[in-house]
């Protein structure tokens, strides 16, 4: 076995760190590491945390670590931000927030940033989530910063989803909702201490009564989280939040569904992985060779169309390809 | 000239409308059809309108008709959904409110929403954006509902962007103002009749002195719009926001940044017609023939990884293809 792999599997930190940045940074040898580790992945049981900005997502997953640790649980979390293409970095203020945790070995915490191209942060998402099964973690919590259909292919590599609500984020929320139910196993409305709390909860409840979804056997718990700092019932929520995430992994289980989950899993693996062998090298090639500018003036002075172009490109790598 | 695209070119609401289905549906007949409109693209000014949920921008791209309109120019507005691959519709909520342009013939609105493949949605936004400027419109609304990577590249197909945010939506928005603040090129501080706008204005105002694009030139300026329910203010602001859009608009002109958009949304759309060229295909054949499935199986029981599937699968796809 690679040194690096087996360092790894050993839980070494450092090791663990170096190939999530070499994904992150889609350095070409990153890909023939994911391979060697793949047959040691598998056994975790990965919970994905998503909702729109502003709903808590980091507070909880905090004060969830602390909860799971508390059982003994070793822990991965990997959060996703997916705005920082552009600054280059990692979530500060989540580094900082979750920072009380650097010091417990059982806790293995990491940030990603997009970089660049189609597919590729969920990928990216999905390879690091390999790293650190790799690693042994019992449990792994991707959180997404975002919403939208990213943060929803990030989620689809999670066994059990849960969905952060927060009372008068407005009408868009609301038209959400619908969205949001397909993917949710859990929901929790969080900030519960607030105005519209009790509605909110009200319209998830009826809503999931006629949600088709519910009929095969798990209806998601609507978990009500107040306020951190106010005094009463923040750490009994998280508990249920727990708690309500532990019973639908043993729902998954008994019901035969977590075989599904696996499988809806390796095909968005697969998707991915397509993405990075078929369409990433020509994307490379056309940068490199100064061919994407060419082609670029071409359609901006309307001398040929998007389809025409890739037509044409596709024809080329292919000819190309097939000499050699 | 094929008939439809004539009618297009036209002006013909239904037949326009019946193309964006096609595109939003992905019938192969559509690709053929966007390559014959091409050459009657590109006349229009696009307006990209993004920011987190809840903050307002149905609302703003309802006022902004109504301002536009009163200069006389002709609208086509795409409202972008990213939930609802789920529902499987357009945004209810959206459509109602800006009803009362429907009577408008000078306004054409439609609403996108996302179906399957990897960035798909961005592509089909970019493709319905080709059918409005081929229907003569002035100027193209692209507003997107969530924020995130995804909106990141549909508001690539604008020429001019507009983010939107409001006071209070918590830390997640601060950490995200450094990366909306590369994309901006109007920040409107909506809803600035509420705690914390001024606060939030004189951030961004600050972060913008700071920042290495308002040395090209153009310094985002930060429009204060107030409740659209409260008394006094709200139509001048509504008004000082079009002026800023259009003040962009002439800066572009002028220093010929607006060569450089072009060129941006260019290679944009040779990518996602590289998507739909080289990846979909083989997606699509993985699906109907079955052996996505059995793929699947195969890496959910850790007999193969992801990347050596897609290579097999690459493999047999080029093998295919040098047979024909």
């Amino acid at each position: 076995m690679d040194s690096i792999i087996k360092k790894i599997c050993d839980g070494d930190v450092r090791s663990a760190s170096r190939l999530i940045r070499d994904i992150e940074d889609k350095l070409p040898d990153a890909k023939a590491k994911i391979k060697k580790l793949y047959a040691h992945t598998g056994k975790s049981f990965i919970i994905g945390i998503t909702g729109a900005p502003g709903a808590g997502k980091s507070t909880l997953t905090d004060a969830l670590i602390t909860e799971l640790r508390k059982h003994h649980k070793t822990i991965g979390v990997l959060a996703v931000d997916p705005t920082s293409p552009f600054t280059g970095g990692a979530i500060l203020g989540d580094r900082i927030r979750m920072q009380r945790h650097a010091e417990d070995s059982g806790v293995f915490i990491r940030s990603l940033a997009t970089r660049g191209a189609l597919g590729g942060l969920s990928g990216a998402a999905g390879n690091a989530i390999h790293v650190m099964e790799a690693m042994g973690k019992d449990i792994i919590i991707v959180e997404t910063v975002g919403i939208g259909q990213q943060e929803i292919d990030i989620v689809n590599h999670a066994h059990s989803v849960v969905v952060v609500l927060v009372p008068g984020m407005g009408d868009e929320i609301q038209t959400m909702k619908a969205g949001l139910m397909e993917i949710a196993d859990v929901f929790v409305v969080n900030k519960a201490n607030r105005a519209g709390a009790k509605q909110l909860q009200m319209e998830l409840s009826s809503m999931l009564n006629l949600s088709p979804k519910t009929a095969d056997g798990w209806k998601p718990p609507v978990v009500m989280v107040g306020d951190a700092f106010e005094p009463g019932g923040f750490a009994e929520n998280i508990a249920q939040m727990a708690k309500s995430i532990d019973e639908h992994h043993i729902y998954l289980r008994q019901s035969g569904k977590f075989k599904e989950r696996l499988q809806r899993k390796a095909m968005a693996e697969i998707k991915e992985a397509l993405a990075a062998c078929l369409l990433e090298p020509v994307l490379h090639s056309l940068i490199e060779s100064g061919e994407l500018e060419k082609y670029s003036e071409k359609i901006k002075n309307r001398k040929a169309d998007p389809y025409s172009v890739a037509e044409e490109i596709t024809e080329k790598f292919f000819q190309k390809r097939s000499k050699t």
